[in-house]
């Protein structure tokens, strides 16, 4: 075997493994989506807080890790929601008071750059889990990871077959403005067809005729595939800033968990606000 | 008028002022409170952003200003309160948007420093209006703002007269043990006292026993003066890390408003939870 077809191979053992625990996640007691994005989460924060640590950044992992945990727990099970959010509260107040004990010249970077793993990751996949657990709006929560790696993978063909214009070369300079279209056609196309499915029909809307259906689902492409680009910017700019290459190792040929999650980070909030938006122009 | 002199009026006349409008805003409608602890967290917030400017950080002002006023706005407007924190949310998310257009080496540094004052200043003074006019609770409100004045004060006269061991030399080298030990006991004396105001009787539990009620208002003035010299030695370390002496310089002689507020804003999250623990113990 060729070192390019072997890298090829693992590549696409390990991404299809990740995309059948994902899609699998969905259809078996919650639990197990618990159980696996808990872990995607608190592997991301490590990542996050080790790979600002060498830019001088005193990072609190234990802490860091175990806040993002709580968190996510809280939002899939309802059980545990107040105790785990006041444990998070807890430990994001006790970072600044641990920073008056440790003698560093700038404590307030470290307050900082702990707290943002929080917003960044661990905001998103609790949202994940109150989508999921809470509002039982499983089907939208899996057909926006559907419509990102569509958006995702067809950008990347595409822009490697046509593309030409540079996006964005100081940050990500393979992503071309070809690609990103081809991505967003790709990804509005198949949201009108999910629109047709009858599993995710009554996703967004429930009972709504058909045409304002089908324009819920192409916004929700729209909103899926531009802050998904966007998330994967931000991602690239933060490892192009502290220069490394991948936020991690541990997907086979895929890099880190950041790295994998970083269009779905910034696209879920926006997502949520737009399943509320709908909902309450509809 | 000898220079100490002056300089010693000016410090009353200004503290007296300070103490005024606070308290006179709990006997007003609360639309008074509400627009003064907007301006007083949109000061602390531009002050926090410019400070860390000093330090290469590249601050978004006019956002983070806006911000903290949107949040704390949403806390005492209830009409409001979905669409102006809506927008915070927003705005929080158009912060890296903003960054990867703006070519800057750190732009984490600048995403992580922008979102500080978010949680350390919009969060307590939006929870002081959630107080105030979501759960009709200003008496304990104002119990919280007259035990940090005690506290702080008391600390500070007997630091002067009786302070020896110092308490943390290296970040606030006038406090002593001893101040902090008078301090706490007025807080907690005062405290007990609260207890016994008609005003204040049933500001923490509704209808208590006498025993129970006590215990309550003694815990509170233990949490107030605890969280309180913390969140004082907080924003010294702040302060001290980016050398500078005070926040700013709104209020004659008593420096900035990062300062006035700096004990409230760390013990406002303490005293919420303990309000809500003391209630489900009862």
């Amino acid at each position: 075997m060729s070192p390019q077809f072997k890298s090829l191979l693992t590549r696409t053992i390990s991404g299809a493994v990740f995309v059948a625990l994902v899609v699998g996640s969905f259809f078996v007691p919650s639990y197990f989506q618990f159980a696996l994005f808990v872990f995607f989460a608190a592997v991301a924060t490590y990542e996050y807080l080790h790979i600002v640590e060498t830019d001088g950044i005193r990072s609190h992992k234990v802490l860091g890790v175990l806040m993002t945990v709580l968190m996510v727990e809280g939002g899939y099970i309802r059980q545990s929601m107040s105790f785990g959010w006041l444990l998070v509260v807890l430990l994001m107040l006790s970072i600044p008071v641990i920073e008056l004990f440790r003698k560093g010249e700038k404590p307030f970077n470290n307050i900082a750059h702990n707290f943002l793993p929080v917003l960044w990751i661990g905001v998103p996949f609790t949202l994940a889990g109150v989508t999921n657990v809470m509002l039982f709006q499983e089907e939208a929560l899996l057909a926006l990871f559907i419509l990102l790696w569509t958006s995702d993978t067809f950008a990347y063909c595409g822009g490697s077959l046509f593309g030409k214009h540079k996006m964005f070369e100081r940050i990500s300079p393979k992503k071309t403005w070809e690609g990103f279209a081809i991505g967003g056609l790709f990804a509005c196309g198949v949201a009108v067809g999910l629109s047709f499915v009858p599993y995710f029909h009554n996703a967004l809307l429930y009972e709504a005729s058909t045409t304002f259906n089908v324009l819920a689902w192409l916004g929700f492409g729209l909103v899926v595939f531009v802050t998904g680009t966007l998330g994967d910017l931000i991602e690239s700019m933060f490892k192009r800033s502290y220069g490394v290459k991948d936020s991690g190792n541990i997907m086979p040929g895929h890099g880190g968990m950041l790295d994998r999650f970083d269009s779905f980070l910034f696209a879920m909030p926006f997502c949520m606000i737009y399943w509320v938006l709908i909902t309450f122009i509809y």
